[in-house]
């Protein structure tokens, strides 16, 4: 039940005919009684109408509901596109009795089209008759784009539960931008509270994915709090609010790894752990550069587990270690020692790293040194599926 | 003629065995009665045994000869790396009776892999004998590894010859690290002059190439002047420099647009054209992000011009712009006004704009404002055969 398994909130899904696939595509969550929200958003330049539209409604730090749609992802669309983002949650919010500004808004599909105003006005009413508590699967289908399957995830936290779906196979998909995740919890959660869990546990366990390197125009992760589970206002740091956070993290970790598995193209998900780093901001400098080469992607695809490729990596990443300290293990199997491919490796070590190179999961376990700095990213292969969805989407 | 086409150069290439293919993998260059000599070397932390050593024999600025062996990169071998570096350019001194330390060193190979150094001692005796003025094609046939194409190219500028030969098909092809480049010319230029081509002209030629972003270990350009046109040292900045550095210029550019056209699986060569940055440093970062985009590269192997991720990319490139000051054309096809993809584009551009996407190179040009800032990068599309080639290579 994904985002309505928390109480106070109710969702829907349905095929508007936004997609030319006619496939769910318009979605709408919403807190029975408002809910404190707050959203992490793309870094790109080109922010979607949409992500500018629902960043300056959060300022205040609540909503009632957020109205996502695929198929278009109203970015690069100019005036149009802020005109039909502004319209189009003035209609939800019209029926559900609240305010324009407590309702988000967004958008994943091709950049540069203009949302299926028609169709979504049209569809906008039957959606929001069909709210309910039992709601977050078709809600999770309606956000998909090139998505295999949905994605949700739950857990609870004393009497508190948190949900949540998420879309996206990569970081943007063929012209289909965007990884979009809703979270939802019941706790009786501050503004402050719940901005503390953004930073504090969402940024670093969605920052951690990279499928292509890619920041879209449209990422955007919510979350919100309805307090339906009673109780009073949850602070920062309080045992309450680590509990929570470490039910949070949990949904928010295996939403990213159900991101991961379903990369474009993706046959194995690349866990790259970085340790003995300078800082943490070079052990992910490190661990972005290995799960982002091409090389090392294809060669994981191709179940080579090519030492040289992760050590060409990591000795281009900018990141400020000593060469001679270097060690990388794949999976279990010691494949640079000292900075250096040990005769171990080169003359047995080979076939041992290409049984690790079989499992769904392989494992890049780097030491860099003796620092405290230490990062984890999980990536996706470079397949023939990844070039084929690219090249030839053409919607 | 390639490097032996200017006076005072002999080359020769040969197979020694060193390569499981049985392809020609032993390559030397001498000059006569030697050269003023300078490199430019990979940034890599991990530099393969011959960069470490060569940049350390061109301190003095000048050289004798360079030895060059493909099919192993001699990179991440330590100790063992170093002394066959050490000692391989020793016999190579010895056949040509001059110091150890003006012999050069360059590989290009599987990292990871020692030299092959029985093969190696074996056949630099027959390779030493061959040396002729005719020798260029050998030599640079003797250092491609997956490269389809011998790349060589010619120049003159008055009474000077310029020559110059390299091999790469990514900038790390499969294993097989590197790109290799080297240059000659018979101008009289003191080591002051060959540095100043060297970094005002070579260095951007080459840093204006990416394939697949990564550095390799073992990146090398090398420049050589015999001075046996001769005359007397041309002073930087004076006419016959600016004139040589006309020509050396026009050899690298070939060479660069040879490497990018025969990049590892590319059927079409990307020029990114960045104007209008607020300086070169940003203006590169846009042309980069582009070029190395996979989604951009994808989209340019299946014809489809996307401009969606043109703009994405430049978004996501870190570049200080106005997004509503970037504009865009695929071609001399207008993509993106204004930061926004007008609707002109996509109700009638897109046909106009897959013809530009058939040609053998296609052109992106972006403007991101009314700075100085310029930058041009040349690229390569994303296909199956880069997936085929980097996932199924194992030898």
């Amino acid at each position: 039940m994904s985002v309505t398994y928390p109480l106070g909130f109710r969702a829907a899904g349905t095929a508007a005919g936004m997609k030319p696939s006619g496939r769910p595509d318009l979605g709408l969550l919403a807190a029975d009684a408002g809910a404190t929200a707050t959203g992490l958003f793309t870094t790109n330049a080109f922010p979607a109408a949409p992500v500018t539209l629902s960043r300056s409604r959060l300022a205040g730090g609540s909503a009632r509901a957020v109205l996502v749609n695929s198929g278009q992802a109203n970015a690069a669309t100019g005036e149009r596109g802020e005109r039909d983002a502004r319209e189009s949650t003035r209609r939800a919010a019209e029926l559900l009795g609240v305010e324009s500004g407590e309702v988000l808004s967004c958008s994943t599909g091709v950049i540069g089209r203009p949302v299926e105003m028609e169709a979504l006005t049209r569809w906008l009413p039957v959606l929001a008759g069909r709210l309910s508590r039992e709601g977050g699967p078709q809600f999770a289908e309606a956000i998909m784009t090139t998505d295999t399957v949905r994605k949700e995830a739950r857990s609870t936290s004393g009497p508190y539960r948190v949900g949540g779906c998420a879309k996206g196979v990569g970081m943007i998909a063929p012209d289909l931008a965007t990884m979009l995740a809703f979270l939802t919890t019941d706790a009786p959660l501050e503004t402050s509270g719940l901005r503390a869990l953004a930073s504090g546990v969402l940024a670093p366990a969605f920052e951690s994915l990279t499928v292509d390197a890619c920041c879209s125009t449209n990422d955007t992760v919510l979350l919100f709090a309805s307090g339906a589970a009673g109780g009073h206002g949850i602070a920062p740091g309080s045992p309450e609010w680590e509990g929570l956070a470490e039910a949070v993290s949990e949904v928010a970790e295996s939403l990213v790894h159900q991101l991961a598995a379903d990369a474009e193209g993706g046959s194995h998900v690349l866990v790259v752990e970085v340790a003995g780093a300078a800082s943490d901001a070079d052990a992910l400098r490190v661990a972005k550069a290995v799960a982002e080469s091409p090389l090392v992607k294809a060669a994981a695809f191709g179940g080579d587990p090519n030492p040289g490729r992760l050590l060409q990596s990591v000795g281009s990443s900018g990141a400020d270690f000593r060469p001679k300290d270097v060690a990388i293990r794949i999976g279990s199997v010691e494949a640079v020692t000292g900075g250096e491919i040990p005769s171990e490796y080169t003359d047995a070590g080979d076939a041992a790293a290409r049984i690790e190179m079989k499992q769904a999961e392989i494992h890049y376990s780097i030491v860099l040194g003796n620092g405290p700095g230490r990062a984890r990213v999980l990536g996706s292969d470079l397949s023939y599926d990844y070039v084929r969805i690219n090249a030839e989407y053409t919607t």
